[in-house]
């Protein structure tokens, strides 16, 4: 997939998910430009964990979202720590936790920019993916 | 992490995600027992995949929780076909798409029934893990 997207993305999470979630993606809608999975090991320091993320996230100034696994794991954590030490630069960066693979596909064919609303929508998108199959089937009938 | 939950845990994804997100969660809280993933590879058919998924369910007659990695995507639609299938019978099987390491989580720590609180209590889960985490960290100050 081509994209014209104005952010960059990264995907943080504990073990493989993060690599596993982007390949996901890859196999729907095909390869998934400036994104990047950094995945937490278990031996791995959380400062290690920050410079990888650091690393992922380039340095040509472009907006980030970094899309975490679990709101308090460790992947989110330094992140926001990240987050919150962009505060003030002119560098860009947004944090979102509980990622699903909807959110991802959302934000991986997203051609907004990396604000409020934009943010809002994701959030909403992956609220919105999670659904109960069976109230639709008639449930009552099971 | 020894178990008394009350139900089989099935996880269903495009590619690895399934295995992946797992694996997450038992580097966070330990083994997780009667929780399998099923993950759907490029060349597998609907129908196999659909064999692997009944396969994954046991056969004790215990009720199944499917938790599917995007709501219309093909492990989601097989499963949702497998629900269907088991209305009228005895075997109880519920479905929800967009799964979340934390809705995972809730569901591997679970120790109520599958009834209807318990499965919108993990949708609830899944959502309220879903944060932005900048508006809690003053986002009109950066």
């Amino acid at each position: 997939m081509a994209t014209t997207r104005a952010f960059r993305i990264v995907v943080a999470s504990h073990g493989d998910l993060a690599r596993a979630m982007l390949d996901s993606a890859v196999m729907i809608c095909g390869p998934v430009a400036d994104a990047v999975a950094v995945d937490l090991q278990p031996e791995q320091s959380p400062e290690a964990y920050g410079q990888a993320l650091r690393s992922a996230m380039g340095d040509d100034g472009r907006p980030v979202l970094i899309l975490t696994d679990l709101l308090g794991g460790t992947p989110h954590n330094v992140a926001s720590l990240i987050c919150l030490e962009s505060r003030g630069t002119v560098l860009s960066i947004v944090c979102v936790s509980g990622t699903n693979l909807g959110m991802l596909l959302e934000a991986a064919t997203s051609m907004e920019s990396l604000d409020a609303d934009s943010i809002a929508g994701l959030e909403a998108a992956g609220r919105a993916s999670i659904v109960d199959v069976m109230p639709r089937v008639d449930r009552s009938s099971v």
